[in-house]
């Protein structure tokens, strides 16, 4: 330190006096309670802002000072900050006018849930280190685990167990892991070049993100194709045929993971005709029900996992639409053990008696980091505040709105539903004009609103572009925000009702609004020639 | 759905009337003021409370029911049974006795980010899905690592730029990932089984395990030995040697890992020397400061990360000892693109304009997991409510009690400093009692207080099994929590200073908890036979 030791010193000499202990009790009652107030007004008022953000790339950096202030600022300005320069850049998930990607649906016990873990600040890696953070996290997987409906093999009450993850990408890259790690060590760490890991073309990229990270090579990872015929869904058939190919030129299947409910358009794959493939061949089967995996604690939704008593693992995402605020992604594992001789690192710093007792879950190793939230108990407090039946109203009550939505789309000869509507979003399209043909002798006409098309992939790629075009006006009203997707070449519009605030008033605002600008933009369209757009 | 469309009905008929919103604004506001002063108070009483919790494995299981509740329950039931089920199992990390592993320092400021974070509940995995998100974690970044001195090439000021992840093992195992990657792209991917990862003994455990889930063979995995004469640091000539052995098995350097501050010792690594090694062999280097690199902010400590210029990646926990509640880990690179080149995906349902046109930073391909929590805002908040100024003096006054209590070691001969105390962690452990000697004829006697071992190691042996035992009871009065590690063969105990709370009344107290102990453990060394220790 020699010569910068006269900087060794207090710099503010009032530190030990006059300033304040950053974890005060009575400075964080104050500070606590300003902020309740401003969520419950921003919760309050989040209909007024524009769902969208409409800020332009860069512009908080023109806002904001170059350097962290030297001396403290108060909570008053920090939060006169918040309102002018960080909310106009969010868009807005708690808004009941967001309707895109897929919801993170807050809700007050989530919050409650996440303030105890925050104000806790324990770091549950093992038992020892906190142990309601362990052994309520098992406890409420195993709840939860009942109310899916899960066999006990799933559950620490049978023989398997569950964890709390960060992120579906986590869950996925932890099992994988494992699976991986089961085979080298059967057949040789040398040919980890060999094996392969399957999906559809519809499964989320989390699992070739996985697959990346787990060193499987690029080239073995399969996105077998699905069709409109099966709903988008992975036939076991076409997996099988896949898997013979590679098994033809030497590869070994590893790990397939079925969805429940696909990002694109709610598609499910088949559970059981999946596990069936994947036992003949000894791969490991990962359930990613991310999204539709919280609409299982419904009796009438339970089928669409049938067969996960032949999985491996199964996954959701209780921050999408379970009402549990971001992270909490449920991982349930029927081989816990072959987690943990994947994940496991026993440094000495961290031995302890209850450890070595063998009595008391680890969760360091059933995961990627060593240091860990207390998650659990967020969930928890869904679970306690709202109940099996309110949770059961909460997501019913989205999918008859969703429903309510279908109907009005299917109303408007203008509009087409592109997949079947499973759960709670909508997939639909704005139709091209039926001014506009194809024409066998392939020739182009504009003019007195009538167009004529080569064929019909050109009539596709206009009625794509046509439909972005027409998203990107809606969302730029800042009324409703959507976002799309393309299967099978189609380019199409998501609706997904989850946002807690949204109410069937919202749903018929929203279509009203997609209602006008249809009107606006096929006027525009009969006006326009369309080879510009 | 077919024969369970019966059950598709609302199961309690007032949801619509009679249950509120999930997300009710007056609700939350209720239920949110509640748990503020629950908080509030808790921090208050928090040193009454056993700093570790003294439940036994499966208490809570005993207590709470086998499944979740049907029906709702209320707040007031729920917060009763957090503080009679949950706070008894809790082990304090924000108590001010709190001195074991590293602290998780919690503050008003970075509680207050998170219940911002939480409440927006937004998840910013690209520029789109909410600029303010990214764009604050830009700049805070920046910020951070201005305050550190950092050279502009980990800035995006200059050609590098910053991330927030959840924990120091993602941090490595991302940097590792695309490390890997840049190496397997240039050398073929067959050779992924040949690629070696270099840390010392004294590494995190974090590194091992990044290596593990990144597919390098378990066998390759170099634990370079340190020894008590470099104070238990990686030597860079002891590295290189190792590399050598490894070039001439045909093997290849690919990572090389320094720690500023091990979890052990707080051990500081010399990144200049290893970075020197590393460039010699074309490794990436990455630059553990998980702990201390936040002391770095303070001149005089900057030195700890001399040579970091010529790293490239430096990550350090924020949720450590930086006020920042769990989890924030800060992660610079100077090539981001390295990054994005591993863990991009870019699925057709997160296209957008902000993407296409190369002005955004998109976060989910600088990170494992796709979605991501509003994390800046915390950093944001931490930062400005104490200004540089405050930040350096609350690290300082941790150092300053650290230096009191090593004083306070120093002074009775029956302790020893086992590791030389370099920021707010010291290390010592009671030397077995001057009447224990080693004789040269082996004999061992018993009695008289005077006892003869055969040799220095069957001291070690018994000192250690000695401080093993002394800690237990120590930790068992749940006045205080430390905890311990073995460096050099040499048990000992850690006294951590950090947690937010903690006052120099604390460090006092706890000095006198372990003299008394001491007093005690060696009154009865004395007395019984200390083989049946």
């Amino acid at each position: 330190m020699g010569s910068l030791n006269t900087e060794n010193v207090l710099e503010n000499s009032s530190a030990f006096g006059g300033v304040t202990n950053p974890l005060d009790p009575e400075e964080f009652r104050r500070q606590g309670h300003m902020i309740i107030d401003f969520l419950a007004d921003y919760y309050r008022d989040v209909e007024k802002y524009p769902v969208r953000s409409q800020v332009e790339p860069g512009y908080l950096r023109k806002r904001l000072p170059e350097t962290a202030p030297y001396n403290p600022e108060s909570i008053e300005t920090i939060l006169q900050d918040v309102t002018t320069e960080i909310i106009p850049g969010l868009t807005h998930w708690q808004s009941p006018n967001y309707y895109a990607y897929f919801p993170s649906s807050g809700s007050v016990a989530g919050f409650l849930g996440e303030m105890l873990s925050t104000g806790f600040n324990v770091v549950g890696f093992n038992w020892m280190s906190s142990p309601a953070a362990t052994e309520l996290e098992s406890i409420v997987m195993d709840w939860f685990g009942k109310m899916l409906n899960l066999p006990k093999s799933f559950l620490f009450s049978g023989s398997g167990g569950g964890v709390l993850q960060g992120t579906t990408c986590e869950a996925i890259l932890c099992t994988l892991t494992a699976a991986r790690d089961r085979k080298l060590n059967k057949i040789g760490r040398e040919h980890i070049g060999r094996l392969v890991v399957y999906g559809s073309d519809q499964t989320h990229c989390a699992l070739q993100k996985a697959a990346q990270i787990a060193g499987i090579n690029p080239k073995n990872f399969r996105a077998v194709k699905t069709f409109k015929a099966n709903s988008f869904g992975l036939a076991a058939s076409t997996l099988r045929e896949v898997i013979l190919e590679d098994i033809e030129a030497g590869l070994i299947p590893l790990f397939v993971c079925p969805t429940v409910g696909t990002t694109s358009s709610t598609a499910v794959d088949p559970i059981g005709p999946i596990c069936e493939v994947a036992k003949e061949f000894e791969m490991w089967v990962h359930v990613d029900a991310a999204y539709a995996g919280s609409a299982c604690i419904c009796p009438e939704f339970r089928h669409f996992i049938d067969g996960v008593e032949e999985a491996d693992s199964f996954s959701l995402n209780a921050h999408k639409w379970f009402f549990t605020t971001l992270d909490c992604c449920c991982l349930w594992v029927k081989d816990p053990s072959a987690l943990v001789t994947a994940l496991s690192t026993n440094p000495e710093y961290l031995r302890n008696k209850a450890t070595e007792s063998r009595q008391v879950v680890d969760y360091k190793d059933w995961q990627i980091a060593l240091s860990r939230r207390f998650r659990s108990m967020k969930l928890w407090m869904v679970l306690r505040s709202y109940g099996v039946t309110n949770l059961r109203n909460f997501l019913r009550s989205h999918v008859k709105m969703a429903k309510t939505f279908e109907g009005l789309i299917g109303m408007d000869r203008r509009f087409e539903i592109t997949t079947p509507r499973t759960f709670a979003m909508v997939c639909f399209r704005l139709l091209p004009p039926t001014t506009i043909k194809v024409c066998d002798n392939g020739v182009h006409q504009n003019g007195n609103g009538v167009v004529a098309l080569r064929d019909e992939n050109e009539k596709l790629v206009l009625a794509n572009k046509l439909n972005q075009v027409y998203l990107e006006t809606v969302n730029a009203t800042g009324s409703v925000y959507m976002t799309h997707a393309v299967v099978g070449g189609v380019y199409m519009i998501r609706f997904a009702v989850g946002s807690t605030l949204t109410e069937e008033r919202h749903v018929i605002h929203a279509w009203k609004i997609l209602q006008e600008h249809a009107d606006l933009i096929l006027g525009k369209f009969k006006e326009e020639d369309f080879s510009s757009w």
